[in-house]
């Protein structure tokens, strides 16, 4: 089907398929808390790092640890229920995706507070700068 | 002093200033762990939202939440273990302000992951058009 546009609106209809997951899709909102929580732990942000790379299994993801694959497990599961990264079962093997909305969430929720923070430092650098002319004008 | 400079230079100049914490002199390296998990309760996050704006008294932080004062500086002893907020008392009122260095860490980590991410979609935009390109081929 994609062969009846050009590359250009073909570029747009695919990124936008890449950028479509599951989760738009049912709709379930992410919890900011669960993500947060998902990533305050050096392992799981560690996975988070693996699977921005590409998919893996749960034997990829265990490999560069030193902890039990059932610890391994765990730390997925809070990955998972934090809606961060899912993951598929074919035959024995489990392969784990990110689910990039999460870190979406986040990093909008971070820009609003940047957006805030830098209006509050221009007011103030305004104020600092104004009154230092004011004061200039005084010593001349 | 900052008179001895150009209206452009002092900007630069009080921007460094306004940006340097007490953490940045100290070398004391915040840890992203306890950051995410400051930041994973709703209470915290409204804190640090409200501490964006300008600074603010306990009282001020306290005034909006339905839950006692004892709990309102439990979650701000987590934000200031954290490195996200540093308070000073003048008399009896605790002042309260954001470390923005905080902040600023976890985009960074963010900004990792996402180039990553883009770096990896562009690579399958790439594949999945050449293939869409090939196959065009074959049809004609």
């Amino acid at each position: 089907m994609l062969k009846y546009y050009g590359r250009g609106a073909r570029r747009m209809i695919l990124r936008d398929m890449l950028n479509q997951t599951s989760d738009d899709l049912d709709g379930t909102q992410m919890s900011l808390d669960a993500v947060f929580a998902a990533l305050a732990h050096p392992v799981r942000r560690g996975m988070v790092e693996r699977l921005t790379r590409a998919p893996a299994t749960v034997g990829d993801l265990a490999a560069p640890l030193t902890m039990s694959l059932p610890s391994v497990v765990q730390h997925l599961k809070i990955l998972e229920d934090s809606g961060l990264v899912r993951s598929a079962k074919t035959g024995r093997v489990r392969t784990c995706y990110l689910e990039t909305r999460g870190l979406t969430g986040l990093q909008h929720w971070l820009a609003a507070q940047r957006a805030e923070w830098e209006a509050r430092t221009d007011r103030l650098e305004e104020f600092l700068l104004d009154k230092d002319d004011t004061d200039d004008g005084r010593s001349t």
